[in-house]
């Protein structure tokens, strides 16, 4: 959701295009990460990415799309896949032709990869020496795997390819993109100031070129709906000030986006702006930046010099799973019961079997003896508990499926919230995982 | 990967585009599910698709993207997203633009619209109108959402317009566009039988199209690597065959997918090469489906009448999680401990504190210990555990990151298996509950 002028978003003229090459994503084989991430990553430079292409591994169709989209002069074309050793990658051979720049043997880049198979126990092959091939003029970004990228400015656009797997095409781009792209317009800044005509390098060239980047600000909410929260927003005139804001909702929580110019002004009004959401929002903030409800949470425990066991019945064993997410989980998480059936909870957690029997196991009162019989088991200060009905059966009129209690114990008391969550069995858990989290959190902030 | 020859996945002129408005995919807001979906449904009927674009929200753009695409003659081209109430909401007027087919006010529509709104407590607003515009000649699909799918027979090209919610799209998808494809196909294969020159309907029109769909086998497997198995499947050839193999590979193990012709014949040719692949992969293999893991080895659960418990060190949940995955688990599942801590080891699960320390937490001993513990503690039948170092810190030269001891309680006997995982903390977690459960599966067949 999108609220305020969406045209601020990216400044004119930064704009973006990406084209993946990989018959795996047209297949379904893979969900398109790489487009998320750099999608999200180009923003926060103030570039605005309006095409991303899957194309298909053919040599024709690479080229017509890489020339269709250079046509377009975007300050960027991001390249992704088709950098391996197969005959399927044909990311070099396509640039080249689309470029009219042939093709180089770089012959200490192959040691290079040669040596990265060697340490890395995989056989060599000749077939591999084509990933040493660069087309002329392009600079090599260094390796991360065993697949080598490049860049090469051509005309008004930056001509980026890197390899497919998500975390080569990551460290590649902010270890060495990114820079290129801030130096760029950093350079083009200092023109455009000097009444230049705009510096050659980096991402430079089309006038109208905004600044390096943008000031970005994640502002983490937990227990709000989004349309509740863009409704709230709206309330504020947002057009006076040079930002805008968005929201974007996820199991954890819904994130409101704050991006501004990155230049102290900007950031003066963004803190301004910061500074009224989270005073509307108040302990539904969890942080502001990229950590979520199980680091943040985790966090306050350790602050707190508190540690936590979970006894969990609906989530199965999800609530621990995402506590110790977080490496280094073990200084405050001690471990858990998971209590499925009723004489785990009996049994082992001691819920007496008269209070099962009274109220049931999706209750109140089975949360609350949940949660303090892992404490006294486990001996923690601290302890988190759920029980529900995550469907797709199993409802009733009276405990329909979404009905789920999370319990908490903290500092000697004892709370249980009652939640109506909606959406797959999956989302219910995960929902209530994150609400048992968000619970003992705003806990431990009182 | 892909063993064997990739031509032959698509037929020859079944070829489809795909065209995804919304600049949420662009800002990497979500990540494109919808796009893996077709992808995958798409070559179920034997059609590839060669590019699927993702376009910003700007119809001169839309408009360009669909032209490029109409002139490369695809059979199919699919449109998602875009047929909202907001003035960002621009695939009717993209599709009228670039077809030149004016749009057309349906007042049957939006009556079902507005009692659509109703119905779901939303407020009606007159910007809401415009979802009843629909190209000039285009057949409505029932509404799901709020937002009206429709198709248009263009030329070569069935224009498929559908919402870019995911579940309003797999329902018209599956419902409407999938009968289309094959009626459209079936008539043109009888066309074709009669020395015809193809069918107008449905996604006729190209002379070479293919059947109305594919045979498509999943070989699910677990414990193999996916160039083993690749290797393993190049030893056979297949060209004689009227065929293709190819790997798919996830957390989860590696499937194993065979596609051929949708007929009797074709059938029986994928029998027999699934009967050899079975064959080559013995109890790697844990089914033939869609069905993972999780309800693979319930199912066994279930019909050998066992219960299980589960103890966990360095999943911290994940394999609970994991079982429970399964609506219905809990007539085998009976819960487990989450033992983060050695003292949980100890107290709760009876890890004798002298085989903690002469072996550490993190060795065959004490996964076979916490296996052992929970089955008495929780009266099951089975048990499984896991103990191991998921990284990021922690290991050592002796103890790696990526070692992973999994152990088994099944029928008395208790067995463990030490791995060494690759990958990220989050990916290690995954892979060891994975192994755990494919442990139990292996020893419950035997």
């Amino acid at each position: 959701v999108e609220v305020g002028d969406k045209a601020r978003e990216g400044e004119p003229g930064r704009r973006a295009e990406m084209i993946f090459s990989g018959d795996e994503l047209l297949r379904g084989d893979i969900l398109n990460t790489n487009q998320s991430y750099l999608g999200e990553r180009l923003l926060d430079l103030g570039i605005f990415a309006t095409h991303a292409l899957c194309v298909t591994d053919d040599l024709a169709a690479m080229v017509t799309a890489m020339r269709e989209s250079l046509a377009r002069r975007p300050v960027v074309l991001v390249l992704s896949g088709g950098l391996g050793p197969t005959e399927d990658d044909l990311t070099r051979e396509a640039v080249a032709e689309a470029l009219g720049r042939p093709l180089e043997h770089h012959e200490d880049l192959l040691g290079q990869i040669r040596s990265r198979f060697a340490s890395r126990g995989f056989t060599w092959s000749d077939t591999n020496r084509k990933q040493a091939l660069i087309p002329r003029g392009a600079s090599v970004i260094p390796l991360k795997g065993t697949a080598p990228g490049f860049w090469i400015q051509q005309g008004d656009t930056l001509v980026v390819a890197l390899p497919g797997v998500p975390w080569e095409l990551k460290e590649m781009w902010e270890g060495a993109v990114e820079p290129l792209l801030r130096a760029g317009a950093d350079k083009e800044d200092a023109a455009d100031a000097a009444g230049g005509a705009g510096s050659p390098a980096g991402a430079a060239g089309a006038s109208t070129a905004g600044p390096a980047g943008q000031s970005v600000r994640r502002i983490r909410t937990f227990g709000v709906g989004e349309s509740t929260l863009a409704e709230m927003l709206s309330e504020f005139d947002w057009r006076g000030e040079d930002a805008t804001i968005g929201t974007r909702a996820a199991l954890d929580g819904v994130t409101v986006i704050l991006r501004g110019a990155a230049t102290p002004d900007g950031a003066r009004k963004l803190d301004a702006i910061q500074e009224r959401v989270l005073a509307m929002l108040g302990e539904r903030v969890f942080g502001v930046g990229t950590e979520g409800l199980s680091e943040v949470t985790g966090e306050a425990l350790r602050k707190a010099g508190l540690t936590v066991a979970v006894a969990e019945s609906c989530t199965g064993g999800l609530l621990g799973k995402r506590l110790t997410d977080v490496p280094g989980s073990s200084d405050y998480f001690l471990g858990g019961v998971t209590a499925y059936d009723n004489l785990v909870k009996i049994d082992v957690l001691d819920v007496p079997a008269g209070l099962l029997a009274q109220y049931g196991a999706v209750s109140e009162e089975t949360a609350a003896a949940m949660a303090e019989g892992v404490c006294r088991l486990l001996h923690s200060d601290c302890a988190l508990s759920t029980t529900g009905i995550a469907g797709p059966d199993g409802g009733s009129e009276e405990k329909p499926v979404g009905l789920v209690y999370v319990g908490n114990v903290a500092r000697g008391v004892t709370e249980v919230e009652r939640l109506r969550l909606f959406g797959s069995r999956d989302q219910i858990r995960e929902r209530a995982a994150y609400a048992a989290l968000d619970l003992l959190r705003r806990r431990l902030l009182r």
